[in-house]
């Protein structure tokens, strides 16, 4: 990798990162290697990493595809510093925000033009590891893996050509990094998945990160009623800053969330959004959808083996259960015009940073997360 | 009612009609009366009816909305006898078809664009009485309910004008009365509820009349590959000659039904639909459709009670559960388009009509039914 070479990459190969070494533990702040990028992947130096569920959720042991020890960390930002052979897209010094879902243009998904699931490397990906099937980390000599084909808990990191997006280098990245998974989430599920049209009602169970970016992309959709429900009615000011035209805390009321809503509506609303990963509140989320062309959207990732159901009558009566990965965005494609939309203020993204932290303290950040305290902590190299 | 009284009507209120005095008993073939239609209604001499399922599941006493005693059927056709007030869409001599989903045209579901299933006469409709509250049928001076607002057991039959679509009048009504429920279900479900494309790979599940219609309708859809699965193999050839390209027998497999049709397909349908009413069925349909993009449509009626599961994963990742009545037909707009291509041998029927009986030996078309041995019997008045 001659590029790298010239530009004396091996003095930097040495990184700093968190490194998860075993399930239900603290992660470990200390000196990896990191080796050159190979054919179709690239290095780099990330800026700004989010913390985010599924990162806790991984490092709680609950995924079943986690392995360890590996670098989590996908809600990043950064800028390239070096690209292996055959890279044509990106070059040292592009600003990049990694892809956990990538873009290839090429599999049987991309080109079907119905979904983002990109699965050119998802074999590899699941597995904490390069599409080659090895890993560029390391930490005394043993293998480091990889995480959701990001790991951007690390000073340096190398990712598939495929999983960046180029963006505006003009972009905070200390703020876009949010880009790369909660917002665009749940902006996306509104107007990809969702396909929510102006005057619509929307219903949004829970108000974390995700739910407040469901609301901001109805907000944009012009959406006629918003619908911000949580059991924490603290997070109700900023629902309604962030567009929610209603909340409702389920504890206030002595029926099912899902009978105050259909008689909040007058028969239920045109979206729902599952923003919390609760097979329960999934199932809610769906039944306060209206009869005949109510449709649900399961953000929110549940536990491993549990399940959804409802009784079918909920579905010949109309109402559609679909569910949303990275709010259906093609990262490559959109996520630029997103960033654009973001440093024009039609995307606010600092309300969700509540917290701005160095990677020394990235445990805190996950403390924070669990005590419900923050929405988003960025964690700055 | 002028116009039934100057007709004579009142010698032809007596009407032979099969009664479902109990639960879980034989039709009864009894003289009913038939009260003259009130404003709204009108008054239909039905020549033939098919026996359907639902049928069958309302008189085992299974179905929680059933009230007895009561004139079941609700796939019929006949001729208009006479009108009620303020009715303007038929007179009488016209040929009908009963609906046991309106169209009224009025309501907001109706003015949505996006259901066929108008609310307009549904609270009374589900108690077996006419929009005023009231039966039409007595038996021996105590009142019989009605039954989806159509109660096609029956020689004569009051229903709503909204409950009524008008035919051409050369249509056969002893073949075009099965548009009244199974096959405009299953054609309607591949039309309007999944919009199956030209090329689509569909998983048709149950050989019965709804999937048979189904078939029918991916074929005409012009669907790619059209996967018949049922446990009665003998049902293959039937749902070859209807447009079946493959056909699957989960007994002759050893892995879950899901499987066999993922690998068949190279990674799932396009489209599924589950034509039994059986809940572990219906979620084998789903978890049989293509990542990222696969539909399935619920149009069996599942039991009291029963509920559909599965892991909200399977939604995540781009599969949709959908569910269809009646096709998601508007009976009023498009039940008379559906009669032209039946007359034109776009829609086959014949191969649906496996018995003729006449009204007295109705219960013999459940006994049929019940032993797997018919399509469907079409009785005769």
């Amino acid at each position: 990798m001659d590029s790298a070479n010239e530009s004396g990459l091996e003095s930097r190969m040495k990184s700093r990162a968190a490194v998860a070494f075993a399930a239900g533990k603290p992660l470990e702040i200390v000196e990896i290697d990191v080796a050159e990028p190979r054919a179709g992947e690239v290095l780099v130096k990330i800026s700004h990493t989010g913390v985010c569920h599924t990162d806790a959720f991984t490092l709680s042991g609950a995924d079943p595809e986690g392995v360890f020890p590996a670098v989590l960390g996908h809600e990043g930002g950064g800028v390239v510093v070096a690209v292996g052979e055959g890279v044509t897209s990106v070059v040292p010094g592009d600003h990049v925000i990694p892809l956990y879902t990538p873009e290839c243009g090429e599999c049987e998904f991309c080109r079907s033009g119905k979904t983002n699931l990109c699965q050119k490397i998802r074999a590899t990906q699941g597995k904490g590891l390069m599409p080659d099937g090895t890993t560029r980390f390391s930490y005394r000599g043993e293998p480091v893996y990889h995480y959701m084909g990001t790991s951007t808990f690390s000073e340096y990191t190398v990712v598939a050509e495929i999983s960046l997006a180029k963006i505006n280098p003009q972009a905070p990245l200390e703020k876009v990094c949010l880009l790369g998974c909660g917002v665009t989430t749940g902006i996306g599920a509104v107007h990809n998945t969702a396909k929510v049209q102006p005057g619509n009602t929307v219903a949004v169970f829970g108000l974390g990160g995700i739910g407040l970016a469901v609301i901001q992309g109805a907000r944009q959709a012009k959406a006629g009623r918003i619908i911000g429900i949580d059991l924490n009615s603290a997070k109700f000011d900023l629902a309604r800053q962030m567009g929610a035209t209603d909340c409702v805390n389920p504890a206030d009321h002595d029926k099912p969330i899902q009978d105050v809503i259909v008689e909040l509506t007058n028969g239920g609303v045109d979206f729902s959004f599952e923003c919390i990963g609760n097979v329960k509140v999934m199932r809610a989320a769906l039944e306060c959808c209206h009869k005949g062309w109510g449709e649900s959207v399961i953000i929110g990732v549940a536990g491993a083996g549990q399940e959804i159901s409802t009784r079918p009558f909920q579905l010949v009566t109309g109402r559609v259960w679909r569910g949303s990965a990275f709010g259906g965005v093609k990262g490559r494609s959109q996520l630029p015009g997103m960033v654009e939309e973001a440093m024009r203020g039609e995307i606010a993204l600092d309300p969700f940073i509540t917290h701005t932290l160095p990677l020394e303290r990235i445990n805190e950040a996950f403390d924070l997360m669990h005590e419900g305290k923050s929405i988003r902590t960025v964690i700055h190299f």
